[in-house]
C-alpha cells in the first residue's frame, strides 16, 4: 500500500471523531443513518411499525406503495460487493415507486485512490440523488460521507442523506435494526427472552450493532448469553454498553451451558484466519458449528437467526438444507425483513411516511 | 478447481434430477421457466398472441403498458457476462413499469465458491423479487435455483419464480421461445416449411432447444435440414426427440444440397476450439460462412437468423455490412423480438395480463 | 494489441468521416447528439430554457415530472468507468420517470475484441431502448453508433438516438453543454466575460468542446485567456475554429497576468505523464495548482469551475476542503447542473417537451 493509500485510510478514520451522527430523537426526516447509537427505543418502536405496515402493503400488492417515493432517487455506492444488502436496498426502494442509480461498472476501492478520494465520490452521487446508501472497506467511511453531505447540501438543490450499508470494522446499523426487528417481530422481544450470540464475538460487526440496540432499547428482563472461545470474547467497550443499560450478560464458551434456557440464537462464522495456528482453531471449531442434531437440543419454540452468508459454521451443505425446513430456522424471514425494515428507514428519511 | 468446485459442479447438475419442471398447460402463473419441454402448443400459442400485444402496445407508446407490471421486481443474477439477454429481460420488464435489481458490482461465477453457494445467493434474491433471472455457466443451475424457490417460498411474504437466462451447456429457453415465434410471425410457421440449422450442432444450445420446440409445437408438413460436419452433428437425443413429434429431418454436411428449397436459415457459429488440429478446422470452415453470395442463393423470400452475437461465421465485418442491410436478413428483427416475448412470459408468469 | 484491435481502432475513427451528425437547427426530436457543432445559438437557448425548468420541478418536488418520460428506456453503454457521467445520466432518465437498463456486469472495453464488435453490441441496445448513452476510449465510437442505429432504425419497432457520453479523445458534448450552462446560469454569459481557461489544453478534450460551443453561441464582447505550458497549448484546429467566430483569445503561460480581469475561471488537470522528464513538468507544475491563496487573488464575484474529477491540481486534501467552502468555487452547482442539463437534453430528443 502506498503513503497515499495509508494516509488516506487514517483521514477517513479519523471522521469518527470530526462527525457526531445525530440523534433520531423521534424524526428521521433528512438525518444521516450511520449508527445504531443514534436510535432509542421509540426510534426503534416507530421504525418497526412502519416497517409491519411495509410488510402488509407487499403482501396485498397495494398498488398505492408505488406513489410512496416517486421521483425519489437512491444512489447505490457500494465500494466492496455485497449482492444481499446492495439487493435489499435496491428493492426496498423500488418497491415504493423510487428509483436506484449505480455506476454501470460498479465503484471500486481502489478507484478511491487511482480516481478520486472517496468525499468527491459521495458528492458527486450527492448531486444527483436524493440518498445515498455507502458500503465501503474502510471504517469511519460513512462518517465521511456525511460530514461531507452536510457541506455539500447547503451549495445545491437537492439534500442528500447517507445511509450506512457497513464500513468495514465499523458498523452496519442496518443490519442491526433487521435483526432486533426479526427478534421484536417473532418473539415480541427484546423484553423478557434469553438472546445467545455464538461465534467470533470479538470481530463480529454485526453482533456488536445488534448488542448494542439491545442495550440502546432498554430491554427488561433480558439475558445475553455470549458463547465464543476465550480469543474471540466481545471487546469490553461494548460489553461495558450494554451493561450500563440494564442487561444482564452471561460470558461462556460452551454453547451447551446455555441452548436449553435460549430462545433467540445468533448464529455467526468464525474465521479460521483469526487464529496464529491451525490446530488452535480445530480444537474449538467443533463446538461452533451448528447442526441439525444441535438445533434440536434447543427449546421448542427458539428462533435460529444468522446474518448469512453462511458457510461451514452451519455444517454441510447437507446440513443446511436440513436446517432448513426446520421452522425454528427463521434466517430467510429475517433477511427478508431486511427490506421492510430498509423500505420504513428510507421512507422516513425521506419524509414520505 | 479444487475438490470443493467440482462437488458444487456435480451437486448443480443433479437437479437435472431432482427437480421436475411444471408443464404450463395453459397456466403459466407462478411457474419457474427453464425447460423448452414445458411448453406445448396452445402455451405458445398464448405466448405469442401476448407477445404480438406487447409490440403493438411498445410501437403505440400506450402509457397505460406501465401499470401493467408496476411495483413487481425482476432480480437479475448473471453469473457470467451476456449483455444482450441481460439488457434484453431488463428493457422488458422496465417496458411494463416493474423494477430490476441487480449487484452494482455484478455477481461473479467466483463468488459462489469464494462466498456463499448458488442456492443462498438464489435465495437471498428470492427474499426480495417477484422474478429471478438467472445466467449461470453451470448445467443445473436453474433447476438448483427452482428446487431451492419451491421451498423458500412456503417461508416467505412474496413468492418467486425462477426464468432461466441460460445455464451452461444446458438450455436458454427463452432464446428458443423468440425464435420460434420470429418464425412464426414472419413466416406464419413452422407448419409447412423447410427450416435449415447450419453450423455447430453438437454444442449448439440454442440449436437443441430450437429443434425440441418445433417438435413440441407438434409442427404439421415441416422439414428440418441439419447442416453440420460429421464431428459436430446434432445429439441422438435431440433427433429422437423431434422425430418421435413427427418432424421429417434430412442431416447433410453440405449447405447447398438444401439451400434452394429453404424457408427459414437459422446460422449459428462455429469454435475453432471445437477441432483438435487446426487444419481440420480450416478444411470444413469456408462451408460454414454465411456471406452475401451464399445468401443471394437462396429463396427470395427466405429469413436469415441467427441468435448473436456473431463474428468470423458471417465473414469480415463488410460482409456484415452487406448481410446487414438485405431485407431477408431479420435477425435484429428477431432479437427485438426477444424483448416483447420476455415481457409476455414474465407478464403471464406474475399473473398479470 | 493485436492486428485486430489496431484494424478496429483505425475503423472506428472512420466514421468521424463515414458519418455526418446533423444540425439540431430548432428541433431536437430523434437526433443523435454526439458532438457540439451540431448546435447553434438558438439550440442553446432552447436547451437551457428547458433545462432551468428541469431544475425548478425538481427543486419544487413536482410529482407530474415522473410522467414526462415514463415508459421511455434509456440503455447505458458505458466501456469505460466514469461514474460521474454515467450516473449522471442515469439519474437524469429516472428523475423524468423513463427507465434505465445497463449490463449488470457493465460492458468491458476488451469484449468488443473477444465477443462481437461495436456496431453489433450498440444494434443489441438499440433493439430495447429509445436512447443509448455511450460511453467508448476510442474517438468516433458515437459516430459508429450513430452510423448503424440509422440502419437499424429503418428495420425495427423502436428508433433509437445515440447520446455520447464521450470517446476517448474525442468529445464530451454534454460536458460542454453543462459548462456553458453554468456559465449562462451564474454570470449571465459567456457574452461580455472575460473567460480564463487553465491547464492541459492540447488534450484537454472537455476544454476543447467548450471553446467550440463558445464560438458557436456567437458570443459577443467575450475575451478566452488561455493558460498553458508552451507544450500543452490548445490546437491550432480550435483556436481557428474560435476565433472564426469573432472571440478574442489570449494565450499565455502566466495565470498571473489575466487573473485579475477574468470572471470565470476553468480549471483543468495536467498530467505528469505528459512530459517526457519529471523535472519538466515539475518546473510548471506550481503555476498550475489551484489553492486558496491563488484563488484569492481572483475577483470577488468570479466563479471557478472544474469538470472534475480533481486531484493535485487543486492541492492537497486540506486545500479541497477550504476551496469548496469557497462560494466562488461552483464546481458542486456545475456537476449539479449537469443532471439538469442531461434531463433537457434527453426530453427534447425523445419529443417529451
Amino acid at each position: 500500500m502506498t503513503d497515499n493509500a495509508t494516509m488516506s485510510i487514517r483521514q477517513t478514520e479519523q471522521f469518527l471523531h470530526l462527525y457526531k451522527p445525530p440523534a433520531i430523537d423521534g424524526n428521521f426526516k433528512g438525518k444521516h443513518i450511520i449508527s445504531v447509537e443514534q436510535f432509542h427505543r421509540q426510534d426503534l418502536e416507530a421504525l418497526y411499525a412502519v416497517s409491519k405496515t411495509m410488510r402488509q402493503r407487499v403482501m396485498e400488492h397495494d398498488r398505492d406503495l408505488v406513489r410512496l417515493c416517486e421521483g425519489r432517487l437512491m444512489a447505490s455506492l457500494f465500494f466492496e460487493a455485497s449482492t444481499r444488502t446492495d439487493m435489499s436496498f435496491q428493492a426496498a426502494m423500488r418497491r415504493m415507486g423510487g428509483s436506484v442509480v449505480s455506476a454501470s461498472n460498479g465503484v471500486q476501492f481502489s478507484s478511491v485512490y487511482k480516481g478520486e478520494n472517496l468525499a468527491d465520490t459521495v458528492r458527486a452521487a450527492g448531486c444527483y440523488a436524493d440518498i445515498i446508501v455507502i458500503r465501503h472497506p474502510q471504517i469511519g467511511s460513512s462518517y465521511e460521507a456525511a460530514y461531507y453531505l452536510d457541506r455539500l447540501n447547503e451549495r445545491i438543490t437537492i439534500p442528500t442523506a447517507v445511509i450506512s450499508g457497513g464500513d468495514g470494522a465499523g458498523e452496519h446499523p442496518t443490519q442491526a435494526l433487521l435483526d432486533l426487528f426479526t427478534i421484536a417481530d417473532l418473539k415480541n422481544g427484546p423484553d423478557n427472552l434469553t438472546i445467545t450470540l455464538v461465534g467470533d464475538l470479538l470481530y463480529g460487526r454485526t453482533v456488536h450493532s445488534l448488542v448494542k440496540l439491545i442495550g440502546l432499547w432498554g430491554a427488561q428482563n433480558t439475558t445475553l448469553c455470549l458463547v465464543s472461545p476465550p480469543s474471540l470474547r466481545i471487546p469490553d467497550t461494548v460489553l461495558d454498553f450494554v451493561q450500563k443499560h440494564g442487561i444482564t450478560v452471561h460470558e461462556t464458551t460452551d454453547l451447551y451451558e446455555v441452548l436449553h434456557q435460549t430462545d433467540v440464537i445468533y448464529w455467526t462464522r468464525i474465521q479460521e484466519e483469526r487464529f496464529a495456528r491451525k490446530a488452535d482453531y480445530e480444537a474449538i471449531s467443533d463446538n461452533f458449528i451448528m447442526t441439525p442434531a444441535v438445533l434440536n437440543q434447543a427449546k421448542r419454540d427458539v428462533i435460529l437467526m444468522h446474518p448469512l452468508p453462511r458457510k461451514h459454521e452451519m455444517g454441510t451443505p447437507h446440513d443446511h438444507d436440513i436446517l432448513d425446513q426446520n421452522p425454528r430456522s427463521v434466517y430467510f424471514q429475517q433477511m427478508e425483513n431486511g427490506m421492510f425494515v430498509r423500505m420504513a428507514l428510507m421512507a422516513m428519511v425521506l419524509g414520505a411516511v
